[in-house]
């Protein structure tokens, strides 16, 4: 029996699955994304790194139980001029992310990994949207951080709740930006893995 | 006391409003849709009358019960190389729907129509995004048709359930591909009601 396994801790990214049906487990891994900032300045190479390093984290620490497992682990970021950001550590610091991507159009990036547990095969790829913000007022911004959507988030935001007010034009995949690009875990599945995720929805 | 009334049946439009933690009413509109089909060829003319009538039927009809009611009203189609699509009957034709947005860009367009029950003024707009499915077999459309997410959609998908898996690129506001632009809501309450939409977030 085939078992995804989304070794993530994002609320966002199990939501997703969990809205299209797919079962799964979560398996948290420890892995330490200081030393990939510091290793990889680049934001596309960062997440893909990160995002190999969990799945491959995941594999070598999970038993099977006689399940065909597949690993899928990912890692986001904004960039806003060549700038990496990740998540705020408090208010003062969500605010300031949020004003820094109200004055232009900033990438949100993800790097995914999708692996298998008895197959040597590690796919790794990214996909970048183009988020557009309105421009809100210093009063509004507070108003939006007041309810704690920023917490965890990369970029302090969430398009699919509240933030969704004052996001206006995305340039690319949706759930890319909610942290998990769906098209590209198809598409990989499907050619690499010879998994049809359509099968696995109910 | 600020009270939502959202003239529309959508399941889609509720969970977004509840999404973002606003609470509200709904009011169940009866407009003749097929009477504005023959007279509104153009797509964003088409929503823009739609939205417009429902949310004049909805102020005509309920009473304010001591609350300053903003009423929101909003229609969505799909439009294809000037070809008009709304709602799938049954499964083949959602099937033919599915098929020809799989061949090109498309649009999803919806019209909005925002008053206030004690208020003479109705303001209309719509907004466009732009939407890139991935190519899928006639297999894979057919187990996408089988799980009946394209029931009651405009052009037969879901953006935030299965049909995040195909759909690889949008161009626009992805609140409006659900069925409501909400930054344009946010605007629209903001400028022509003096109603910040954060406050009435919970």
């Amino acid at each position: 029996m085939k078992k995804i396994v989304l070794a993530s801790k994002s609320p966002d990214r199990s939501g997703l699955l969990e809205r299209l049906g797919i079962p799964f487990d979560i398996f948290i891994t420890n892995v330490d994304e200081k030393k990939f900032k510091i290793e990889f300045s680049d934001a596309t190479e960062l997440v893909k790194e990160l995002a190999k390093a969990k799945a491959e984290f995941a594999k070598n620490n999970i038993s099977d139980n006689g399940l065909d497992k597949i690993i899928i682990a990912a890692d986001t970021v904004v960039e806003i001029d060549g700038e990496i950001i990740g998540k705020a550590l408090n208010e003062e610091e969500a605010f300031e992310i949020l004003k820094k991507l109200m004055s232009k159009t900033h990438k949100l990036i993800t790097g995914i990994a999708v692996t298998q547990l008895k197959n040597p095969k590690v796919i790794i790829d990214s996909d970048t949207t183009y988020v557009d913000f309105l421009e809100l007022s210093d009063d509004e911004i507070i108003q939006y951080i007041k309810n704690e959507e920023w917490k965890g988030r990369a970029g302090a935001y969430s398009i699919n709740d509240k933030a969704s007010v004052f996001i206006y034009k995305i340039n690319g995949s949706s759930s890319n930006v909610i942290g998990l690009p769906m098209h590209k875990l198809f598409e990989i599945l499907k050619k690499e893995f010879k998994i049809n995720l359509f099968q696995l929805m109910s």
